[in-house]
């Protein structure tokens, strides 16, 4: 037996011998319709169990009862990126008590993504959205502007935003975690980087070339696209060059845990021959071996902050500027201090 | 400055100084308003940039362009256990091509779980739903019969169904697990199950049981909620037990990789002295020392297809009953033979 489908105006419509416009009329409380037609397109609606839609509800107040998250790289990252599935488990904390429901499209950069935002806010399929990945002047800030849809940036973005933004930062936990290798006596560190046309990628960059140049160190940096793939690539290299470093500080730890593999396949030891540090404290670098330390950012409580600003803003708060209390770094068994024969 | 909202028919009312009733007559080319009324509506309406909304045109065809995925366990499944992000990138492959949006909800069992699916239905939000972690004697079966959504179920349900069912056979790819351990010379292994409640976790036990009797070898089984924390905690009584395993088959992946590290903290070496599998064989098992000998699943692949046939029952196809291929295994360097002092 297939699934019953809901009764619709038009399923109405024909038990009561009547055109949908009618039964649409009476449904609606409108003048224009005979007393006995009235009653007799009400009878049929309840008989068949129709009840109004969302859809019709949303058309009256305006609301989608929803938000968007439109993920801006492949849907790869979703399965490899840990930070997405906690990001969207702290988004769930607050809608799945407000009854909002979370809306997922992942489209990349380029005319697909505008074309799925633009489908988002002129279908009214959600209330708003949340920008992640940030990007160096992101093009998505003036589409989401001409769009009229009340957003919320993570992070705050490099040209003007009418927009609400949810920041942690990132030079902060980056800064912890090259003092932290510094205090270790580690003198040649790299970092495995995001990609550069990302705002908080970059910005890690930054900040580690700031951090290593403060603390005297000689320092290297490799491009990634954040994929535990080539977070495992970038560390061959490193680890392949001549004066190789000693600690690798990653922008993430699902690179972090594939380079610590990388590392061990070659008989290098972590942390005693090589330290290691990630970045977003998420789950699974709590259950390798050894234990990740890893700059601690929530990326849960991140969600949940993002979720109620964006409520506030699709309720017409003015857009807030929230910063999320500074990263700590979560120092286990990754890092230690240096083999005696490094300079 | 704070983000434009969307013209609504409020907004066109007040700029025409009509009622919204009118306007909504107006803009719906209905019989009942004076020209001069209705055009200078049409005028209020064309300055202020309102269009149809996809909540109209829904209620027209009946259609929300949307699916939905209700997951039944806490939102801490989503960042802990990696088949749900890699299942959600599977699903993505088909709907980012075919333009539906996925709605996400996290609902546990009980009422709140009806609730949700209550919410969906009535209110129109998706046009079907995907049903995860089948348990037995499922209420979520009746509930979406009554409520008349179409729906796939992830495995075939110990209750009539009329939905459409995609499954993979589970007991194929534990008894490849077990046949591997035995023929490697292993007779002492243990079962790191999921929920009995779920019939996956379920059928994966009794598979377990049937091989490791059929190889006569001695066995045990400990049940958990599948989390990660869980399968630590089973993994350390495992190993504090006389006569511990020398080798355990885990039902998820997650569980693997934290039982792995139990192991490897105590100087338990994997796989000289412990040998370890996993199911599902996602990324984050490729990417720990030594990878995980995992079952494959394909969970991006069963995404992809449930989706697909998500998409057929609701255009109206007969509910199909699909057998995704047997899993196979991946083996990697988590097992090898017994320590020699081993029975």
């Amino acid at each position: 037996m297939p699934p019953q489908t809901r009764p619709t105006i038009a399923d109405v419509a024909r038990a009561a011998g009547v055109s949908k416009g009618l039964v649409s009329f009476a449904l609606n409380d409108r003048p224009g319709v005979a007393p006995d037609t009235r009653a007799r397109i009400l009878a049929a609606a309840a008989e068949l169990g129709w009840t109004p839609s969302l859809s019709a509800r949303s058309l009256s107040v305006g609301r989608a009862f929803a938000c968007g998250l439109v993920i801006g790289r492949s849907p790869d990252v979703i399965a490899a990126d840990p930070f997405f599935p906690t990001f969207i488990a702290g988004l769930e904390d607050e809608f799945s008590v407000t009854g909002q429901a979370l809306v997922l499209a992942v489209a990349t950069p380029g005319r697909k993504e505008a074309e799925t935002y633009r489908a988002l806010a002129t279908d009214r399929r959600v209330d708003g959205v949340i920008l992640t990945d940030i990007r160096v002047d992101d093009p998505r800030i003036p589409l989401l502007q001409e769009l009229g849809i009340p957003a919320v940036t993570l992070g705050v973005p490099d040209v003007a935003s009418p927009f609400a933004a949810v920041s942690a930062d990132d030079g902060v936990g980056i800064r912890l975690a090259v003092d932290h290798l510094a205090t270790l006596g580690h003198r040649r560190v790299a970092h495995v980087a995001g990609p550069d046309a990302m705002l908080h990628a970059r910005r890690r960059s930054e900040s580690f070339q700031a951090a290593a140049d403060a603390a005297g160190l000689r320092s290297r940096i490799v491009e990634t696209d954040f994929s535990a793939a080539d977070g495992a690539r970038a560390t061959a290299a490193l680890l392949d060059a001549a004066d190789s470093p000693t600690a690798i500080v990653y922008s993430n730890d699902g690179m972090a845990v594939a380079g610590m593999a990388v590392a061990q396949q070659r008989g290098i030891r972590v942390p005693e021959d090589l330290s290691i540090t990630g970045f977003d404290d998420t789950e699974i670098g709590r259950w390798v071996h050894p234990a990740l330390t890893s700059v601690t950012t929530d990326a849960r409580g991140w969600g949940l902050v993002a979720a109620r600003t964006l409520l506030r803003a699709i309720a017409g708060e003015p857009p807030a500027r929230i910063a999320l209390a500074d990263p700590t770094l979560a120092v286990r068994g990754s890092t230690a201090p240096p083999p005696l024969a490094a300079d």
